[in-house]
């Protein structure tokens, strides 16, 4: 059996962003099913989760008789590979999907979590400001490029939805509060496509109900956060 | 024959420190002969070098018969898969191994990057000091975490020298003008036995021999960048 960690609560504009959301969705792609442990910072801080995930984040991903594994991307690589599903069967296209890949994680994600943080994470409002000016057209080009690298293609590498198409659709929701990626149709359409998925559907709506049933005092916060956005 | 891709000159604080040096470093560790193809801004921006990496960066990998690979993170795992080298034997460890190289690039890269974002690049005075405020406690708690996960062990992840500690050494360097690493006598250790390593002052010395040969009037930029830093 497998078992992925998420939380039990995050702030509203968090909900169906929290990364175990990508391994719910790859789970549910390929077709294998799996138990969700919700923690909590009491856990997270634990020198037992601290084994399994040097940061104390979330996901990790439990399995009998294997590592615990953690990092998203290194879990989506290891469902992928060891499914046969969510990678290209030819070769050079398989070779491509890594470096797809790595490119959502290292190429993309950073250059839109720096609009992120500008928009929901710096307090002071003249730094943001001058923060988010710096960081957007850095944001906006690697947004350009990715457009052009994707083209009129319905899928990153090769005729169907990988793994590659999986992470980079997860990384643009990290600023689906702005229109960046809708400046671009081919994106747009892409992403959506990636997102009509049942297996995205169903695993957003999942990670959703279970924040339904819980609140900020079961990750020992103020109730006060519960309307927050 | 296996070609990267390079820059022809940097600026000197840049030197160094291009992700190059991580192929390079990989690949004389494994023993592989290679080339380096030098390219400058209007190779970057060509459609053809577009076609090989979608955000005109470096560095690339070709090989003969395969397709171009592109983002470190990618090449690295694939120079050691096939060379059998730079992961652990053992079935366990190499998946913690993977886990540890997606670690640096998503986990801790994204961190330090945000104090050389302000040290370096971000122009306004009062922007730079106010975004270095908010991105330094992450970043110490970061490599607090990480100096924990590495303990009294030599290397993160088995017995030997992996590309776990090639990646994770060589980010450690983006924090190189600071004394962030050195607040943990570990991690600093650690880094240093990775950077002893004979492949890392070679793969650097290259590097670095590649910019004395050259000037920023090869990168189409103003001479007077050559003293800067
Ligand atoms: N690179 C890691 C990042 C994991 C991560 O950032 N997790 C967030 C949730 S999306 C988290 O646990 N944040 C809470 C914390 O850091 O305390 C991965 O992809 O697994
Ligand atoms: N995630 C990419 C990042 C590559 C990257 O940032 N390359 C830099 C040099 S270290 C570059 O080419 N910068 C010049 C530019 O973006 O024009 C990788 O690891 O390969």
């Amino acid at each position: 059996m497998i078992t992925i960690t998420a939380f039990k609560w995050v702030v509203p504009f968090a909900q169906g962003q929290v990364r175990d959301h990508r391994l719910r969705w790859a789970l549910k792609e390929v077709g294998w099913e799996y138990e969700v442990e919700l923690i909590d910072p009491a856990v997270q801080k634990s020198d037992a989760y601290r084994a399994e995930q040097p940061f104390g984040q979330v996901p990790v991903l439990r399995e009998d008789g294997r590592p615990t594994l953690f990092e998203t991307g290194a879990i989506l690589l290891d469902i992928a590979e060891r499914s046969g599903k969510l990678l290209p069967t030819d070769e050079s296209d398989r070779a491509l999907a890594r470096c797809w890949l790595f490119a959502a994680l290292n190429s993309v994600e950073i250059y839109l979590a720096e609009i992120a943080a500008a928009d929901f994470f710096i307090e002071d409002e003249a730094v943001a400001k001058g923060y988010r000016a710096f960081a957007l057209e850095p944001a906006r080009e690697q947004l350009a490029k990715l457009s052009d690298a994707l083209g009129a293609r319905q899928w990153l590498v090769g005729d169907d939805f990988t793994i590659a198409d999986l992470t980079m659709a997860s990384v643009m929701k990290i600023v689906g509060h702005t229109d960046l990626v809708e400046a671009h149709d081919n994106l747009a359409a892409w992403r959506d496509r990636c997102f009509e998925r049942p297996a995205y559907r169903a695993a957003i709506a999942e990670q959703c109900a279970d924040f339904e049933r819980h609140g900020p005092e079961d990750m020992g916060w103020d109730a006060s956060l519960a309307g927050s956005d």
